[in-house]
């Protein structure tokens, strides 16, 4: 017998079938013998159609008041399925975020978990009962209603696993597994049976969006099993996201790259020629923080005549335009001078895992491997599990694709398992 | 400055521009020095959209999710209402009925009310918010959710009018008060400015839905003076509901009848020349209630001999059938004979009037009245404060505008107030 928390996203109880579908997947895993914790969504498309109801009254609606409306939408969910299962002959008990005591602080629609009270679940596990659980909310100190942000239930789920000492936490969505790269950009994108929460990081921040990144982060910090699975394909084992292991053994056993993850979303900025006074690099970023835009890659190179500098970085594309004005009308007459070139028809691609680590070379592979396709690389960044570099858009399916199969990823390369 | 308890139901709060609407009625109320709890109920249609998904799912759903399912109606509009009145400057918070307090038994889809916390909300009135609390949901002992019934927002709204020794508990609905009949039949249906809450309570069993009962004896029993007021319409007084006053000096100067009620949906049934038998009422209504069939107006008479009797009830109209059945089949041979009559064609006609008490002749000039129409009476039942005929169904609407006439009613015969 084992406990597992099953988290079901927003398609996945879409609609009246798909709850009842995932009814009947909860209950194939109690006729097994398991005890089952289940954590769902708000319907999909529920959430917007509060918040549009919001956005008519009040533009900038307290955000108290907003979590007291979105809230809703998991609790419509958490009663029907708990009815879905009843209905199965499955006995089974639905619990809000407060109810169940999930404490979080006041941080009104982005809130964090603060602890979780497990007598009552636990309770109702011993009792044969299957458990079904608000995700995306909690409560605060004062009995006021929070949510986590977006995608949240994953974290619920997390966290309830940790707490509970479950034996898996299962996020069921609507892919079945975690890829090496995104198969409607590579039709020979593997599906991985395991990887770590280093690199699914690496992944998740970097585009590939199967998991909240939240959600990871704690699963790594509590060392909960995190399963990533398809609500509507049976059968599937998915992936296994596990602890990192720091045992250098294990990881030549590894295949180096994991995954590649890239993205079109962003906008490139260089400074050429500024002078490389004290300080250049937070006087130049500063007022852009100060705008409340977020910084990516970051390249610095200093002039072989020491006197220069060139300051290369990359934003979302959407703040593209600001960050040109705030560097043509701030930055540039700041330092007393200073060039401006801005690109955002550029790619990043990232080659991720933690197989890098202990081999030299990758770098220099992947820069080859680009070079045969004749793609300029724009941009370089590293750490220590990842390597990304920026080029042209219109390179970035090719060199996906190149790398891709240059590093061993493609399908037809593993034996099937 | 006074304390009111406002509450708006499904159809004041209906749509964004009905919500709008009530966040500009209560903020008038703030703005000329008062302070005001809102009681809101579910958006019309919401309840039954979500009922409708319950019952595709499983057809019978636990009462316990039941409620964890419908309370969302009353919480999202909360929420909204809040959100409306911030809009207009306003400072205002929204409540759940676990959140403020309403503690109710675990009787769900119709709990009771035990006790109600006030703290919190009086703490937000002295700081000068207006007070949005989630009406016909409760919380019981474990923590649960619980609705007081289809309705039940009238309650919340007298019941916390009581716990806070509110000023006035004002329900706005669609009709701008209480009137001596229904318009729809009798065009000089006149609006009452005061009704006592016995009145109201036989008007409002008797089909002039214009309250919950159960929110009526609330206030009676804490003497809540309750106002019926339109939401749609402003300046109006409504009608006032007070407490029945013991002192009869004070009902000469009431009009003999308050209203009429009248209703279609009532059927008859009749047991002639039934052996006298000890207990013969128990062993006719006994199978009867059994079925959970409820009884109206139950005469009986006795014939001259003293060997038989002759018994008379009604039931509603969609139990008639089955009450036939079960008189014919088991009451029937129980009593060894009797001679089975029955008419679904009837209607029960009632005036109602606490000024009644202590005045003879009422009774008479009622069927005086009616004969004068030509209508005969085919039954009577008599209380301290109404007197209900029953009469064919094709006869209640001239029926009622006769009676409207001659007891003062009409519009025409009262001064304008």
């Amino acid at each position: 017998m084992a406990l597992y928390v099953q988290k079901f996203g927003g398609t996945s109880v879409g609609s009246v079938e798909r709850i009842k579908a995932v009814a009947e997947k909860v209950k194939r895993f109690r006729d097994n013998g398991h005890q089952v914790v289940v954590v769902v969504s708000a319907m999909s498309g529920e959430t917007n159609r509060l918040v549009d109801l919001a956005s008519q009254i009040n533009d900038e609606p307290t955000p108290r008041e907003l979590d007291m409306l979105v809230s809703t939408g998991e609790q419509v969910t958490i009663s029907l399925l708990a009815m879905a299962l009843q209905k199965l002959g499955v006995p089974a008990t639905s619990y809000t975020g407060a109810q169940v005591g999930i404490q979080t602080d006041s941080a009104y629609t982005k809130a964090r978990i603060q602890r979780i009270e497990t007598d009552d679940i636990q309770s109702d596990l011993d009792d044969g009962q299957v458990v079904v659980v608000a995700g995306f909310q909690g409560v605060d100190e004062e009995g006021n209603i929070t949510t986590l942000g977006r995608g949240g239930s994953d974290t619920t789920g997390v966290a309830l696993a940790a707490a509970l000492k479950a034996d898996e936490c299962q996020i069921y969505t609507d892919v079945d597994g975690v890829y090496t790269t995104d198969p409607r950009v590579c039709s020979k994108a593997r599906r991985l049976e395991t990887i770590t929460v280093e690199e699914m990081l690496e992944l998740a921040s970097l585009g590939s969006k199967v998991l909240q990144i939240r959600a990871v982060e704690f699963a790594g910090k509590y060392n909960v099993p995190l399963r990533v699975l398809s609500s509507f394909e049976d059968g599937g084992n998915g992936t296994l996201i596990i602890a990192d292991t720091d045992d250098e053994e294990d990881s030549m056993e590894e295949p180096l790259i994991s995954g590649i993850a890239f993205t079109a979303n962003e906008a490139k900025l260089t400074l050429l020629n500024t002078p490389d006074v004290p300080g250049v690099a937070s006087r130049i970023l500063g007022p852009i923080a100060d705008a409340n835009i977020e910084i990516d890659m970051i390249v610095q190179n200093v002039a072989p005549a020491g006197d220069y500098t060139d300051f290369t970085f990359t934003v979302g594309k959407g703040d593209y335009k600001q960050t040109m004005k705030i560097l043509k009308e701030q930055v540039i007459p700041d330092l007393g001078g200073g060039e401006l070139r801005g690109d955002d028809n550029i790619a990043k691609v990232s080659l991720v895992g933690v197989g890098m680590r202990s081999h030299a070379g990758i770098a220099s592979k992947m820069f080859r491997v680009l070079a045969d396709e004749n793609i300029n690389i724009r941009m370089v960044s590293t750490s220590e599990i990842k390597i990304s570099v920026v080029i042209d858009e219109k390179h970035m399916e090719l060199g996906v694709r190149a790398l891709h199969k240059a590093f061993g990823l493609d399908k037809d390369d593993i034996e099937q398992e």
